[in-house]
C-alpha cells in the first residue's frame, strides 16, 4: 500500500523559475494529508491529478505566507465543490483569527466541518494517534514560531505463513496468530505455535518534514532511523552565515542531520530564489550524505517497507 | 502610448481548465495597474512577462476569495524584492484589518509605504484625479459589497500642425496653442490664430471593469461612449435564474449594457466554471453586441486613440 510524497513547490519565499511555493501531497495507505499550502497549491493539485477532496488533513508549519497563503482559496474550492465530510486543520493558533476574518468578509460559511486544532509551537507533541497512524510535531527555530511533522506507521501485525497455515483455523485463531499469540485447545495446551505458522510483519514506515529552521543537530535523536527526512536547504555552504541570520538551513546541514539521524533517504528543498540551478544544493548534500534527493516539483518518492 | 488590458484570470469562484481567478493588468502610458489580484497572480505576471515592481496601484473589487486572495503574497513579493517605491492600494476597508493580521503574524514590516485607500463601497465616487486621468468606482450589486472601476484619460491637448507651424514662435506660444489659445502681441492683437495652427487632440480613452454583479441596467448612463467594457459574464441566458440568485450575470445582459452604453468593444470573463468551452457565451454576447470577445489568459487588448 502506498506511502508516497508528491511535492508541489519547494521554492522559498519569492516563487521563480516557474517553482512554487511550499506545499506537499503525502499519501499514507487511505490516508490523504497536505503539509503546508503555499499560493497556488490547489492550482498544482490540479495539474498533477490529486483530487482535494479526497484530503482528510492539513498541516501548517508556521505563518510565513509562502506556506499558507493558498489554504483560503483551497478550502473555498472543497465548499463550492460540495464538500461535506470533515476536514482537520492543525495549524499555528492565530491562523483560525486569519481564516475567520477572510470567511467573515466573504460572507462565506463553509458547508462541511472545518476541525481547527491549534498546535502548541514550542514543544514537542503527538497530535495524532490512531490504529494506522501516529504524528508528532518537533519545534523549529525560525524567525517565527514553527514546526515540524513526523509521520509513523504504527507496527504492522504479523505476516500470516500461508503455505504452512492449517485449514482448520478459525477466524479469532487467525487474529491470534497476527497478534503474535500461539493457538491453544480449550485447556489452555498450545495447539499451533506462533513462530511456526507466521512471518516478521511489514516494516512500519517514516516521515519527517522539517521546513523552516536553522539546522539543529539535536533533533537527530527525535528523527534516528526515520525512512525519509524532507528538511529545508534554502542555501549553500558558502551562505552559511546568510542561512542563520534568516533562521535557514544549507544543503550540507541538511544532510548532516540526516546522516546524524541514520535516515534512509533525505530530500532537500526550500530552495533560494538565488539558485536557479539546483545541482550544487544537490552535490554539497551528497558529499555528506549519498541518498540526498532534490524536492522537484511533480515528483513523487514513495517509501517502501 | 499605451493603453492596454492583459488578462491574468477571468475563470470564477473554482479554477479550472487551466484558468485562473480574476486578474487584469492595465497599463495607461506610464501607469501600472492591477485590476484584482486572484491566487497566483504573481505567478500569471510572470508568466506574462509583466514586472510587478513597476505596479503603482492595485484596485480590489470585493472581497470574495477569487479576487484578492493573491494581493498578500504579491505584496511579500514586492518586499522580498526590496521594493522602496509607494504602492497605493484601493480596495474594501476590511482588507486592511486582513492584511494587518496576516503581516503581524509573519512578522513582516514592508520596506515599502503602501497606502491603504479605503473605497467608500455604497457611493459612487471619484478615487483617483490626476493630470493623466480619472479613476471612478460604481457601486454594483453581488452578495457581499463590490465596486467597478472606469479609468478615463484626461482630454489630450491640441496637436501642432507641424507643417504649418512658424519658425519663430517661443516655448510659451506654443504651449497656448496647445491649450487652444491664440498668439498674441504685446498690444494684445492676434499674430497667430489657434485654428490656423492646431489640430484636433488625441481621443481620450476609456475602460471599465465591472464584476461581479447583477445585471445594471442603469449603469449604461455612467458607462456612455466607454472604449472597452469588462463585464462578468458568469452564465449563459439559459442559467439567467442561477446568475440572479448568486448576484452574477449573464453574456447576454453584459452585451446588452454594452449595447445601452454604446460601449466601443465588450469583454467577456468570469467564466463559470461549468463551462469548459467558452464559445456559446462568446456568441451569445455576440448576437446582441458584435464587438464582444472573451477575456483569455494571455491576451492583451489594446485600446487606440
Amino acid at each position: 500500500m502506498a506511502f508516497s510524497i508528491t511535492i508541489l513547490g519547494s521554492n522559498s519565499a519569492v516563487p521563480v523559475y516557474g517553482r512554487h511555493h511550499t506545499a506537499q501531497y503525502l499519501q499514507v495507505e487511505n490516508s490523504h494529508f497536505l503539509l503546508d499550502c503555499g499560493e497556488g497549491t490547489q492550482l498544482q493539485m490540479q495539474r498533477y491529478g490529486l483530487k482535494p477532496q479526497k484530503l482528510n488533513a492539513i498541516f501548517i508549519s508556521h505563518l510565513h505566507g509562502d506556506h499558507y497563503l493558498g489554504l483560503a482559496g483551497l478550502l473555498s474550492t472543497l465548499h463550492l465543490q460540495g464538500r461535506s465530510k470533515a476536514l482537520h486543520l492543525y495549524a499555528p493558533p492565530p491562523l483560525a483569527d486569519i481564516l475567520t476574518l477572510q470567511f467573515r468578509y466573504a460572507d462565506t460559511t463553509l458547508r462541511y466541518p472545518l476541525h481547527f486544532h491549534p498546535l502548541d509551537m514550542r514543544k514537542p507533541a503527538l497530535i495524532i494517534d490512531n490504529e494506522q497512524l501516529t504524528v508528532r510535531t518537533l519545534p523549529l527555530q525560525h524567525r517565527i514560531d514553527c514546526v515540524g511533522f513526523v509521520f509513523a506507521e504504527k507496527p504492522y501485525p504479523l505476516r500470516l505463513n500461508k503455505e504452512k497455515l492449517p485449514p482448520d483455523l478459525s477466524l479469532a485463531e487467525i487474529a491470534a496468530l497476527k497478534k503474535g499469540e500461539d493457538v491453544t485447545d480449550a485447556d489452555g495446551n498450545i495447539r499451533y505455535r506462533n513462530s511456526d505458522y507466521t512471518l516478521p510483519p511489514k516494516r512500519a514506515r517514516s516521515y519527517a518534514y522539517l521546513t523552516d529552521t536553522l539546522y539543529l543537530p539535536h533533533l537527530a535523536d527525535s528523527l534516528h532511523g526515520v525512512d525519509m527526512l524532507y528538511h529545508e536547504a534554502t542555501f549553500l555552504t558558502e551562505k552559511e552565515l546568510k542561512a542563520s541570520q534568516t533562521y535557514h538551513a544549507t544543503a550540507g546541514q541538511a544532510a548532516l542531520l540526516a546522516k546524524e539521524a541514520a535516515a534512509g533517504k533525505l530530500l532537500l528543498g526550500h530552495f533560494s530564489a538565488r539558485y536557479k540551478d539546483l545541482q550544487p544544493l544537490l552535490e554539497e548534500a551528497r558529499k555528506v550524505f549519498e541518498e540526498s534527493y532534490l524536492a522537484i516539483e511533480g515528483e513523487t518518492f514513495h517509501i517502501t517497507h
